[in-house]
């Protein structure tokens, strides 16, 4: 297990690549812009394949020092057949069987899971969520996905699509969802979402949430009680999540967890108020602390757990 | 493992015993009123040792033909170590090393969980369950517990709490809860809960669910719509359930699943019509199987698992 790994992380928009070492320092980096190869698979595979070589080739790896290639795509992923079902932000992307075609091209052990699955695993092993058994991490983005430790283990699902915390409804009836179905819970939080809220309040069609959280650190009222509110709902979220469930943490990443120091106390009071007297004390909510490597490193830890 | 266990159903009102030989058949029974014994704790036990071993004699089994003891208890069971934490329906019961007591006076390896659990388990090998791997049971009465089966594996949580579907809002606002929190699932479906409701929709405070029931198999058309709206209810709840776990199978038992008939088709279309794409797919949803006998079973699956 003292080898190196090949970690991708796949998104809509940049792909990056990490050369990790065996104690799990990324020490080498590369990337693609996805949108580039938007029109052709092949010559996207192909150009992912030439960088993971030029990577190896850099810090003069050979394949016996590699024990594997590990792949978070953003999507519904096989990774038992090794298949990218699809990938909803990436045009062309269904039923690609990526682990075959990346281990016939490089001869080296590869592994493909959803990348939020990734970031789970890598919160779980290197960042907040180290020694923990059950945790759930849920980014907070465009979407809101959810990775679930539990049993000291990823849960995946029957079908592999386990974690959708973003769609778990907060009300019996509410606005439309792209998933199909109503107020789920990215319905209230997804970005999109809080910037419409955000243009409204501040009467600004342009303000970014980024802008939004600048105007909370210089305690402007409206931008906090912005954050609370979003934090509210995110709060209530949990509330069921934390009863069904009974895990011991809770990490949240993505974009927005930027002004988790804006959130934090609303989403904790909910929960200790509103969950069950066993689940509610034990339960810890922290800000994931990997930022963006951490489904780089998931993809290391992917890759180690399997081999 | 070719062996006979003892099985016990600790309810709050009745506890049941049965002997179960190695292909799991329940070959006798005897029963306990646990109201005779609710000012005496001590006594509880020792007539519980006393049937145990009365079970064995008429069956002429000896301790060697015995793997085990396994007890399904109503409440906050730690199933490591063998205590009975709480039970909110049985005065007194806090705190017990219940596993140890049993096990010092028997010499019989003891084990001991919940009772949703041991139900979960019962139907996952004996019942509607067999042969999936994740699944969830649901028991309807006067609360609503569940036992969730994930990757094979009864899932317990990081402090035994796990399963508390009936605890899971089904709005972010709603009436309060016995547990602390709001707009609870089993704020709504409750057995007192829809015992009042029944009242109110047929102006008679006598009614009970089962004359509901009844009705409804008279095409009575209020009877009809409050099952289905009943249904309603549990299928909005189990839509989050489903995204967030992607289980193969949904496993309904308890009081009001008798009239199971009424509310599944509008169970199956909420979920159908509302949950996401893949987990929509294969998702089922059914009736348990097993009826009173589940939790017997599931004690004997506990000690078979155990040992």
């Amino acid at each position: 297990m003292n080898k190196y790994v090949v970690s991708i992380d796949f998104g809509g928009t940049i792909i990056k690549l990490g050369l990790i070492n065996p104690s799990g320092k990324i020490i080498l980096r590369s990337q693609i812009f996805t949108k580039n190869f938007y029109a052709d698979k092949q010559k996207l595979i192909n150009t992912l394949i030439g960088q993971i070589f030029n990577l190896l080739e850099e810090k003069k790896i050979i394949k016996k020092q590699v024990s594997g290639i590990g792949i978070g795509l953003p999507g519904l992923i096989d990774p038992q057949k090794g298949k990218v079902c699809f990938l909803p932000n990436v045009p062309g992307w269904r039923n690609i069987f990526l682990k075959k075609i990346i281990e016939e091209k490089t001869t080296i052990r590869t592994f493909i899971d959803n990348d939020v699955n990734m970031m789970a695993l890598g919160e779980w092993k290197y960042g907040a969520g180290k020694g923990y058994q059950n945790l759930i991490c849920m980014t907070l983005g465009t979407g809101v996905g959810g990775g679930l430790i539990l049993n000291n283990k990823l849960y995946r699902g029957e079908g592999f699509a386990a974690g959708e915390i973003g769609h778990i409804p907060l009300n019996e009836h509410g606005p439309g969802c792209n998933c199909g179905g109503q107020a789920c819970f990215e319905r209230y939080v997804g970005n999109k979402i809080l910037q419409e809220k955000a243009a409204r309040i501040f009467k600004n069609k342009k303000i970014t949430l980024e802008e939004v959280f600048e105007l909370a650190k210089k305690d402007n009222t409206r931008a906090i009680a912005f954050w609370e509110e979003t934090g509210a709902h995110i709060g209530r979220a949990l509330i069921g999540v934390v009863n069904l469930l009974n895990p011991r943490l809770i990490v949240i990443g993505g974009g927005i967890s930027r002004s988790y120091c804006f959130m934090a106390s609303t989403i904790s009071n909910i929960i200790k108020e509103n969950c069950m007297k066993t689940q509610g004390a034990m339960i810890k909510v922290v800000r994931a602390q990997l930022g963006n490597d951490a489904a780089l490193l998931g993809a290391f830890v992917l890759v180690n757990e399997s081999i």
